[in-house]
């Protein structure tokens, strides 16, 4: 089985949820500019969200150019990993409503934190199925590399991330390093 | 006619219901953990259609694999299909809304009923039109296999299938069976 | 120039049309069949809406199989049928809401006459750019069929489309006719 | 690493962004045509965006047809033009519910800047990476002609533009000059 109709499958859903998003942003009632300042943190972490969708959409990108076969576990580990990405409007939108506020400030965090994981098991998943040649295990190396590298750096997660390094390890011979 | 087109066209409209289904969880007003209680029963219903639905990406992606030729009937097949799968964020809101009360609770098992018998519809009809040596037909094997062994197991559409039969019959030889 | 980015964007646009279209059936408030009744036509409309943008799809599928050479003239022709696709969500819920009152019904005709105008706009100019040996002309054949075999018959619009002219017109050897 | 996911992805965003904008056309209350009035600039600003999407969509198009090897900084520069373009939606939508009010069109033509900037960034970013045998700077040729010919002349930006230099400059041998 082709991985094509994977790609192309994790790109529409990926492509979906991060144009949904600025779908939060309701439309404000006036035409002066005090009227956008309630969406502004809207506005700012409907930024913050591409930024990390688009993270994950190049580590993604990446990850499956490495990934020779497609098996069952693959797919269903990629629809785990997809439906965290899903919550994300729901997420950023309810922090950006409420100025950041302590709870939907860590509810996104935790969102933050359960993509990640998921990242991680579709990742093992991946090398699990390529078996000992596996040019993504030989890219990503160490296993501590691999858990300390993962593509959201949780604790500091309103940093824009510096090393993204899952995409590094796994990137083709000629792409240069993707940092945010 | 290849079939590209209809496995992208088909990949967009799955992407597009399984991703709009999280916008029925209206962001609530207020920022404490109790204003998220309400939304609660939709984020389970959520769930619930997020695995019925990759269910059916999975064994939609497999059951084309093993489809040659696409004709007019096909194409229309899965048009039917995919109407069905298109009501699933409506009914799926409506349940989680009303807290899994019986009418709503028995609309989504209907609309379940109907993608079920759609798919089988679909399984039909790529088989007649490949020909008596359709890989499909023997892979689905005897007609009772087929029908007990459908995608969904209707009558108790609240337990995850277990056994994912369509999906296992058709797969291609590089790949476990899929199972939820 | 492929075809392929050609029919990804217009599988793109018409795969969310067909899908956002079901959002404009709101969620009503209460758990009884009752509460549904107020969006039966709604429902109506929804199926009616989903019928004549899956024959476009259909027939959108055949005519550019029959064309090998993508022109800047094509990319327009098709973003201006596209663009009228795209106004079957808005006159469908309104349609939906107003039970077919005759504004909102005539509008919806209205559209529909549009995008026929403009399917037949993108095959003119299809069968222009392939020169005198363009296949698609040759499926269509004489100009007063090509005209009375347009794929929406728009005068009797709300009958379900018996004869889908330029869908079988236009059909590779090996696709049955497609019959709605 | 392919441009097929890249491309894929854009058309993807693209795709939604375009058909998005009409859900900013809320449905009126009412049957009568003089309902549809204040939704009359609404639909103009539309009609507007849909043109201006469907000029980058084109050129975005050609543009990575001259585009051989995709780097991670074309990754980046790409999602940087989604992002402008993802904002059309909402900007969009708040300039048609005022009437095209000073600060609203103020705020349209912002994005409308930023997204053509952006656009020049992608190509400048696609030119440095393909080294220099480019086709791509070979088809822009002098840098001046480059800067001014760019897609969106952003001073007189209500005008439909007649010559969108950057497309007649990027195609590829068979396809006409595309023009708005």
């Amino acid at each position: 089985m082709g991985k094509n109709r994977l790609e192309a499958f994790s790109d529409g859903v990926i492509a979906i949820i991060i144009t949904m998003m600025v779908l939060e942003m309701k439309i404000p009632h006036g035409d002066s500019l005090t009227t956008l300042a309630p969406i502004a943190t809207v506005f700012l972490s409907y930024v913050l969200s591409f930024v990390y969708i688009g993270i994950y959409w190049n580590n993604h990108h990446h990850m499956l150019y490495a990934c020779n076969r497609v098996t069952g576990g693959i797919l269903w580990a990629n629809l785990h990993f997809l439906f965290w990405l899903s919550l994300f409007p729901f997420v950023t939108g309810w922090m950006g409503e409420n100025h950041f506020a302590p709870v939907p400030f860590a509810l996104y965090g935790g969102v933050l934190l359960a993509a990640a994981v998921a990242y991680l098991i579709l990742q093992q998943t991946i090398i699990a199925s390529q078996g000992s040649e596996s040019p993504l295990k030989a890219a990503i190396g160490a296993i501590g590399r691999e858990f300390f590298g993962c593509p959201v750096f949780v604790c500091n997660h309103l940093d824009v991330p510096v090393a993204v390094g899952g995409s590094g390890a796994v990137r083709g011979g000629s792409d240069p390093v993707v940092s945010a």
